[in-house]
């Protein structure tokens, strides 16, 4: 199976004054990356606002291993790390003309919105997610 | 009436690759000092969630008049330009070292979350910021 | 001739707890369009470092004429409003499905980084400006 | 020793539509304390800029364990997880009213600007950190 690559570029805003992107920049990256992951895969966030599902993230963790400057485009490969019964784990790699320049890690649990408890993966989020364990 | 003044510092994360300020960072400062400012006149925010008020910005302007840098330390003068039947309007005026920085408006219109529409200001918000006029 | 238009999505990162796009976070997306209009006659900014021009925002002003959410898709059309000595305004008009969205100004000032005085804009840049005036 | 504590509070573009902060907005508040800290110890980034040193973010992890929301007054408490040759590591605890909210670490390196290349931490920045192990 191919992997899920989402290409993005870095904007002036990301970065700061060392000249480089400034580290929670990135982050907005890993975003756009997980939201169109989950979308490709048929799993919008928003296709489950109806289902009362809310997603909450709730760890994430990234090495920086090479500067990025404004006007790069980066390609972020998207894996699932873990699917668990509340929670799953996505894997992001990010490369810039083949050179590797960072990989992290977010966890997202599932919670009823209306008691913020955590509940069950909705089953076709599940199984979506599983095929590219 | 002596003017409503926000001190804030500037973060590295406010910088962009210029060295300086990137533009709409500032802006997350004056909604520092706007929120506040409404704090100090007894109209938070989130005092009125329970009233059925939502308060979205419908126009932002702004002059960057000098450079500001990371660790710089602002004073932003908050004061009540407009205050109309649905709307009121806002003014920034930010200094470092007794220097002009920068100078913009923020204008807010009271709205009915449930229909998206205006409503009339709180009277009790209208009343605080009429004081200030 | 065809305006140039920069099509951009909302993310999650970009909305507040009203549920809507928070204003500051269209202006990454006028960045994003700015850079790429740049880019698309010939004037990407990152093209004028080695002469010694930096092109600080001096304004912004924008008004909000609809509310904007998560995953939307917006066009953002960029017109050039102004070319001066050393400065000019680019205008901004986004639309979401056919719907006027928001329309914003941003004027931006050449200057020499070493001084931080303006200079004036580089000839092959007002020349393709021009253009679209 | 007492632990530094830094005081910040949410505001309301730090959120995102499920209500609550999102994830990457707590990181500028870890920030603000990461350079008051150093600020505090005598140490502040700016302090170094003669000198010649880079202080890039290389890794970052949170575990978010509560929601937390526009308004919300929170304490950081900074502490030094690890002092090595050319990287430190600070250690961060967020409280609200006396409930966990998050729980991060940042690592930073020392580099030199001209080369982008690590190099020892400053002996006097060193000294300053071990104090705090």
């Amino acid at each position: 199976m191919q992997p899920f690559i989402w290409e993005s570029r870095i904007r002036f805003v990301d970065t700061d004054a060392s000249g480089r992107i400034h580290y929670t920049a990135l982050l907005r990256h890993f975003e756009a990356a997980e939201f169109e992951f989950l979308r490709a895969i048929g799993c919008a966030y928003t296709s489950f606002l109806d289902e009362g599902v809310g997603f909450p993230r709730v760890h994430v963790e990234c090495d920086y291993l090479s500067a990025l400057r404004c006007d790069d485009l980066i390609s972020i490969a998207v894996a699932v790390d873990r699917v668990g019964g509340a929670s799953f784990t996505l894997g992001f790699s990010v490369s810039m003309e083949g050179r590797a320049a960072a990989k992290g890690k977010i966890a997202i649990v599932c919670i009823d919105p209306a008691t913020q408890r955590p509940r069950p993966i909705p089953e076709r989020m599940a199984a979506a997610l599983r095929v590219w364990l």
